[in-house]
């Protein structure tokens, strides 16, 4: 373990605060702002249901997309959230990469209004799931630095450290595969992102010891 | 009541902290985001007053409708506010199922600009008021897992239980109600829902015993 | 001074904590989305720079707009932050009063954005200064709210209490005079209400001993 | 170093972390809002990938203005906090002064979407170049404030002070010199602003003895 250096933050420190409480807003914002890439429809406003119910059908994909955002954006919070909890303190290094990782997680709503307007078209799926793949890859950057520059509370066994990479690194490999899988069909493609959720699950059984203690203090 | 679990996080830890700043960060944002849904009328500017009136008294239920949403959204925080200061320690189930309420209370913004522009349209009051059902549904939903999981600060007498579960139920009533009232008149089924209003004030008279400690340490 | 009662929250309370975070957050989007209110002007992009002066041109008061009101969230800001510095706890009714309190507050960016838009409308500067009337009106509930239940620090000597509602109730006075003031011109009217600050700066000179302690400890 | 004064709040006051956690909640606001200035484009939704990609590609330079603004807001959000891990304690002029520098930071959405617009404008590439010189100016002005009124730790060597202070200027200097280079090329200009980061890096390296102390403390 790296020892103490300069400009580097306790996890009591104010600082430490700082950064999460920044990364906290920044993530509430970004899942809440999912909610303006869906336009009310400007129809005639004549009470009838039809009509509504016709302009607002339309509307079907772009409120499958702000869910699939809104899981997608709160699971890296919560990855987020058990990271920060594990580390000993911060450096500049750390904070510089959490910034970069949080610009890619402000600018998703934007990759989710184009999913939500044109869901058909496999550009759509592609944007998106290469800018949650970039993420990922992120997670798995910030994983990293912590390790290397004793970050973290408890210097991780190699095979905790190899566990924890290979979870950040699944959803980049199941979202890559679904880029040339929108060329055959959209909804299957978007279909896949989804087993990213057993996959996790089966992780989590796989655990190595050392890895629950570790998320846990 | 359970024993301390791992992954579990109590009431004074940074951990809990993130997900109560980060809950009270998301239920800010989706109130002030309400306001993005009432768009300033384009008319020429010739500075007449009428004119301005005439354009701006057809927002006029868009404006009803923020003040509704924020007085709904205000009303599931101070709830949200209760409930966490009633818990002992949170764990990773519950912060889930926090994410999936929070899901709607940030979409709420969108059901909010639909009943604002189509006040007249039963299904837009029936769209809002499924949203707010499913919301009070899973306060509930929190409710038993806070109970079941033994997170909670005291073990639940079964009667303050129940008269908590009641008292999120109670919305879920109203709202439904209101869906087939709406179409014989959208107006009288939103002023259907100030009916929660009394019902909680009688609620809150019929307390049982403890549930007023609970809430208050 | 009333004694401690049920359902109130100190001031080192994670609570009270709530009540100030969320409170905090809800100012600062306010702020931050008075933006939106200015739109990116369309023309064609030759990179002619008179063009985009011209449009941009149109854009003056939009963000004059956005400036005036920035300094008047922040002010009310700056007022709830003292206030809030001098109370010994919060009952669920503070609680209520700061959420009408600070709907208005949320409401606000959109007078801003009618303000910006149609900035030579008396209708526009009457309905923004209607809309601060009743915020320093609130800021006067909520003063009262705590005297009266006995939430201060200290006990407010009669005359401290007086010259707080005064400070108060001043900017009512200067914005709601400021209507009739539009119906001849408008801009008159809004630099009227630049009045406040010598007017602040004034009351703060006549502050009665004790008035200063009270919301610096 | 000036006396404790009436008014003042020390580094663990509640007050000091509320105008902290306001100001990390407007820079996050700000940052994530950048992306409401990235329009969806409106085209017919035939699936088709290379009329998407037209469309998309001409929203390039939004995109890289979104990235540009996430970088420079960033920037400053971690000058501000080792600022203010800086500080001993603040007063109100300091918090009148911070809310006028987050009045700018909260402006700068709207000429990151004008040059995100019209990239190939002189006066979109002036506009934004003045906003981020007078963002720095006023950083200047905060540490002048804060080293006057003696809000820090500790007393800044003179040296010190001036090197802060010219760290602080930097940015004023390549951002206005980059405006009459946006007439000659608008790319070239907006290049020249990242003349930035390696004089960042200069400066760290000439930090004189005691600066970096008086950050990390």
């Amino acid at each position: 373990m790296a020892p103490k250096r300069a400009n580097a933050f306790s996890h009591d420190s104010v600082e430490f605060g700082r950064v999460v409480a920044f990364s906290d807003g920044l993530f509430a914002i970004a899942m809440t702002l999912l909610v303006v890439g869906i336009t009310v429809p400007a129809i005639p406003d004549t009470g009838d249901v039809g009509e509504l119910a016709d302009a607002l059908g339309e509307l079907q994909s772009n409120v499958i997309s702000f869910f699939i955002s809104f899981a997608v954006i709160g699971r890296y919070w919560v990855a987020h959230h058990a990271f920060f909890s594990g580390l000993r303190e911060i450096d500049r290094g750390l904070i510089g990469l959490n910034l970069v990782y949080l610009a890619f997680i402000a600018f998703l709503p934007f990759p989710t209004a184009v999913l939500g307007t044109y869901f058909e078209n496999p550009l759509s799926v592609a944007i998106y799931a290469c800018t949650v793949a970039v993420i990922s890859g992120l997670e798995l950057v910030l994983l990293r630095h912590a390790h290397r520059a004793g970050l973290l509370r408890r210097a991780l066994p190699e095979e905790v450290y190899r566990w924890g990479a290979q979870l950040s690194l699944s959803p980049v490999v199941v979202f890559l595969l679904s880029v040339p899988l929108a060329f055959v069909s959209t909804t299957l493609a978007v279909c896949s992102w989804f087993l990213t959720i057993p996959y996790g699950m089966l992780a989590n059984r796989r655990k190595p010891e050392g890895a629950d203690e570790l998320l846990s203090n």
